[in-house]
């Protein structure tokens, strides 16, 4: 809802030339806006500023108002706690030497005279334009403190309550709104509809760029809103395109037919490489390798052009050199080709003339309605259809979907898994994605049946709003793990706000992921060891572990490791700990970790023993066991109680430590059974860590779509 | 230097059964210590108040004195800013009234009048005892935001000015001590004096339990302590054993000669495996199997007891039953035996009855001069002499030393450098540790000339001051990793002041081993990386990381993890930019991380090329390769441009990334060269920072000893 008054305020300000609003300004637009502001009046004459003080009540604050001092603090432009006529008097004539000597050069419009607020804890709220995401609100605890270790939260616009509740949950600080010493309880209702309401203002409003609200002092029962900076842009909204068909997407990355176009002979080449692997990988479509001259590769009959190919061709994987790519995209679409794979590189990737190449083919592509994976990417691969047109070829096949901007990473995780005795169901390496990209990706697997978790690695997006809404989507029926590349804070928006120069690219790139129900991994390794649990395992009820070990020492790793991952230790119940004393010899010492002792070594059996007996505890969300000896037939020994817990819905990973070559042997028997097996017990944990965090981001979906 | 006056007021409380002392006291105490205090005056009427305020001068504080009230602010005690006389009266009745209502039963000792400082910076300072360090000094910045995020540092009595300046420099929130809006340039040299005071204090009296000055005020020149907190204790000084001499472990770690106590035909005895192990690592010293009734075990003559064996024994280990093992020590002794190791579980593990029975077998040894290690240990691997006495049988040598309360993770560390073609010189699982501990082994394994790294595993240590001695010497000559198992917070000192609230043990310890030159390691995973990137590489001379990548994702992953771990990527000179330019083709990109992409596949000579270029920029103090395709000959293309690193003394790591089996084969040939691959960007970015940390650990080692 846009009121007139305060469309004249912002534009009155933009046509002086003006990206910013002064004090006054900001204050009556803000009282437009809907958010409760501080009594003021701004004067332009000592008398003006004694009368105002006085209809304001004292004590007041007095603020220097000029358009050259936007830091009024560092000019000895503001005095407060003035109580009386008198101090008013000397208040103001300090304020005017002072803005005199510090800032000779400024323009005074006048003075802000304002009522005091009693002193109580400070928050501050903003907003700002992300380039990727649109309006984003920012919360924070208010001084000079927080400001050094940047605790604030963000949350993308549209908040609901649920989501601006979530914001101020979030920061470290919290617990200083919780009333601690001297503080009171804050109003944290009055915030939240602070910060939905400046979700609403930087949706209505778009010529707002970038709004502090800094101070805001909040009480036990209210709030006041102290000072208020608007900075305004060019008032631009960003209209996400319209998704298209998921469908579309599925002759791409499971074709009947593919056409490589550039297909070679020499063993060397990428040409050669990719037909290989699809031929190896046993796709049973038809293969038509592309090449003018070579007469037949691989037992392969080859063709001048698609053109000359007599069937229908589904996709075509094109590794000609960029010059040569359009002319091949016309081709594709005169042909009916649905999709590309466009290996070469020589586009956006080498600067501008190649960005023009880039632009050119995309257009003929979009006009034939042709789909392009790349350019510039490391292909596509679906081992179950045996279509691998990347390269190394990873046979292997799982339930597990790879999205990646950077080739190396799409395929190092197939890598991964295999040595893990897991596979996977696609990996694309999207490269320069000028058309199919993540969101569009993890739209079309949130639907795909042969893909149970889906993992991204991506260093920035084009458009945020469709990411996510593809993450909220897939998110109800599989975890979003998305890996982000590129911390650097370029994404910085300056310094004029703070707001703008808290918010960098990542933090507000996590909100995003994090408020559409995907999970953000902090490096490869948690990538790759959350895919290994989300794909195995059954998502847990609670945050509570169980662990049962044979070593001490690895039990406490784990129990310290639960801490930093939000996971907390079972308390199992009497009745629990009455049945392990029963049924463990006395050696075994019996709480949480239950720890059987290296004795065990020559009575695997407890292992199970003592599993089945805490998967009946109510405390039990999941459960850890350790090997730490060279403990044989683990796999045998624990089968049916883990078959036992995954049928109760309870996660169990194991920690396989100290076994030398029995541990090898024990490890692949237990991974080939889909038992997941993790390298120390913190990567265990931690992968734990991100069941449950989508366990709760499942709760908060709910929350939010019923909010 | 203890003062008679001071001494008094110490005991005056101790005899009254106080465990405190009140604000006065502490404020005396405090200025006969040589502390800087506000003005203050006690008073025990409102007459008497009143003229404290017109002697100290106005605006003053008042505060009560009860015996009753430690928090004085919660009882409404406390009332500041007092501008007059007018003020103090009201002030008086109201402070009065207020403990009266809040605490009706506190015994009111007067009213303290106090001068009233100018706002600044406030800081906390402080100092406890911690049971394993002792005299800790703590720091931090004021205030009740602090307190929830724990801003804190710790140093080990006794500081230095080194020392003390860098606990400053520690805490996250540093940069408001460098004047920053608003406040002024903290007085550090100041904060450094009362850290340097506080150090001396707890030396000089060790009644003095805990001690908060909290909180400070600090200006541009000067502080000024607004409040002190005593807590005083049993004044127990806590005295350092003599070290035993380190030529003593030489015998249990080397022997010549072993017996197995409790050697056994079962294959699943414990008695069994270590025969047996030691056998297959080809031990060629005695070897004695105790067993009253086999006759022969593995070929080996049997003895019924240690006075039975013919010749010399070395070590003596132990796995009879824990009743038995009194005797056999005793028997132990009787033939002379240099050491023990007692793997035999039953003794403090299991609670009063068998730290009794511990208790007995030290006193016997100790009595005849007999080492133990254990007892509930997994004994001891020395693979260069063959000398197995654990299990499982590791049998790669290499200079990487392990000590580990756990015995699956004495183990698992090797097993994890096996498995990267490295070995290990000596794994000592500690178990119960009742006689030899880490501090000892360390001491030795400095000195040990086939131990290039020492890694430690430990759950807490008796003598802490014993430890950082050994940690210093031995950081001299090489790098020692710790990683602290048992993160819970139960070592606390309650909450009657800040200090011993904030004085978690873990912080504590990091803090003592840091101050020591040692590493403090976060999990198993870096510990072993750590160790590995340790044995392997040259100390770099600066934190400048130059990465050359075939895959731009893995080199954008690679420079996120560096920000975490305080690397920053090397800025190339224009003449190396210049240099790589013309050497390299046209589609690498000429810029830190260096990547020759994906195109480098038929052209691996390239990185070599790359390397060799950069390596002699001023600016490259270590290198990252990242294989980020399946490049074959890794390690022959770059083996040139290693050597020449590691001759300047730069450290070169690689990632090897989707690579598949080509991935598998170059690996394993880059780690049997000695050169160290970790399985991800950020692994190899962590060991780094480890390299770099050590470096700067030495720098300040020096420092600390020159001040």
């Amino acid at each position: 809802m846009r009121d007139i008054v305060a469309l004249k305020i912002i534009h009155q300000a933009l046509s002086e030339g003006r990206n910013f609003l002064y004090e006054y300004e900001s204050k009556e637009l803000l009282s437009l806006l809907g958010m409760q502001t501080m009594k003021s009046l701004l004067a332009k004459s000592l008398e003006e500023t004694e009368l105002a003080a006085k209809n304001i009540g004292f004590p007041v604050v007095l603020k220097i108002v000029s358009p050259e001092i936007l830091h009024k603090s560092d000019a000895g432009g503001v005095l407060i706690d003035l109580k009386n006529a008198q101090e008013v008097k000397s208040g103001y004539f300090k304020i005017i030497n002072n803005v005199k000597s510090k800032v000779p050069q400024a323009n005074v419009m006048g003075i802000l005279v304002q009522e005091m607020a009693p002193p109580s804890i400070e928050i501050i709220a903003g907003a700002t334009r992300d380039p990727q995401f649109g309006p984003t609100i920012m919360f924070g605890i208010g001084g000079i403190l927080v400001e050094l270790i940047k605790d604030v939260s963000f949350g993308i616009a549209p908040l609901n309550k649920t989501l601006a509740e979530e914001m101020i949950h979030k920061i470290k600080s919290h617990g200083i709104l919780e009333g601690t010493r001297g503080l009171p309880k804050a109003d944290t209702n009055e915030i939240v509809n602070i910060l939905l309401k400046l979700s609403e203002v930087m949706t209505d409003y778009p010529e707002i760029d970038t709004l502090d609200l800094n101070p805001i002092i909040v009480y036990s029962k209210g709030l006041k809103i102290v000072d208020a900076r608007f900075i305004l842009g060019k008032g631009e909204r960003v209209e996400s395109e319209i998704q298209p068909k998921a469908l579309e997407l599925g002759a791409l990355l499971e074709p009947k037919s593919v056409a490589i176009i550039g297909a070679s002979k020499n063993f060397d080449k990428i040409g050669y490489k990719i037909l290989k692997n699809i031929v190896d990988a046993g796709f049973n479509g038809g293969i038509y390798p592309i090449n003018p001259t070579a007469g037949e590769i691989l037992g392969l009959k080859t063709y001048a052009s698609v053109l000359d190919v007599p069937e229908k061709i589904d996709v075509g994987v094109i590794v000609v050199p960029a010059q040569v790519v359009p002319s091949v995209i016309e081709e594709c679409v005169k042909k009916e080709i649905k999709g590309v794979i466009i290996i070469s590189s020589g586009f956006r990737d080498i600067g501008q003339e190649g960005a023009k190449l880039e632009k050119g083919i995309l257009e003929i592509a979009k006009k034939g309605k042709l789909r392009i994976i790349g350019p510039n990417c490391q292909g596509v691969s679906n081992p179950k259809v045996g279509f691998c047109a990347t390269w190394p070829l990873i046979k292997k096949v799982g339930n597990i979907a790879v999205i990646s901007q950077s080739g190396s990473i799409a395929l190092e995780i197939p890598s991964f898994l295999s040595k893990n005795e897991l596979g996977y169901s696609k990996a694309i390496a999207l490269g320069n994605k000028s058309d199919v990209n993540e969101a569009e990706l993890i739209s079309f697997l949130a639907d795909d049946e042969g893909t149970r978790v889906i993992t991204v690695y991506s260093e920035g997006i084009p458009d945020g709003r469709k990411l996510m809404n593809a993450i909220e989507k897939a998110s109800q029926k599989k975890a979003v793990l998305f890996l982000k590349g590129g911390k650097t804070e370029a994404g910085k928006r300056g310094v004029m706000a703070h707001t703008g120069s808290l918010a960098g690219e990542m933090k507000v790139f996590e909100a995003a992921i994090d408020q559409s129900g995907g999970i953000c991994v902090k490096n490869l390794d948690e990538l790759c060891n959350a895919a290994i649990a989300f794909v195995t395992l059954p998502v847990p009820k609670g945050n509570r572990l169980l662990i049962i070990t044979s070593s001490g020492g690895s039990g406490i790793l784990g129990s310290d490791a639960c801490e930093e991952a939000d996971l907390v230790l079972s308390n199992l119940s009497m009745n629990t700990l009455e049945k392990l004393k029963k049924s463990l010899p006395s050696w075994c010492i019996i709480r949480n970790p239950v720890d059987l002792t290296g004795n065990v070594l020559n009575n695997v059996q407890l292992y199970n023993d003592a599993l089945e007996i805490v998967l009946d505890d109510e405390s039990v969300d999941m459960v850890m066991l350790i090997f730490g000896d060279p403990i044989p037939n683990a796999l045998e020994t624990v089968k049916h109680g883990i078959d036992k817990a995954f049928s109760l819905g309870i996660p169990v990973v194991v920690n396989y430590l100290g076994g030398a070559e029995v541990q090898i042997v024990e490890t692949e028997k237990l991974q080939k059974n889909g038992i997941p097996v993790f390298s120390t017990p913190n990567q265990a944990i931690i992968a734990l860590s991100y069941m449950n965090k989508y366990r709760e981001n499942l709760l908060k979906l709910k929350n939010i779509n019923m909010n």
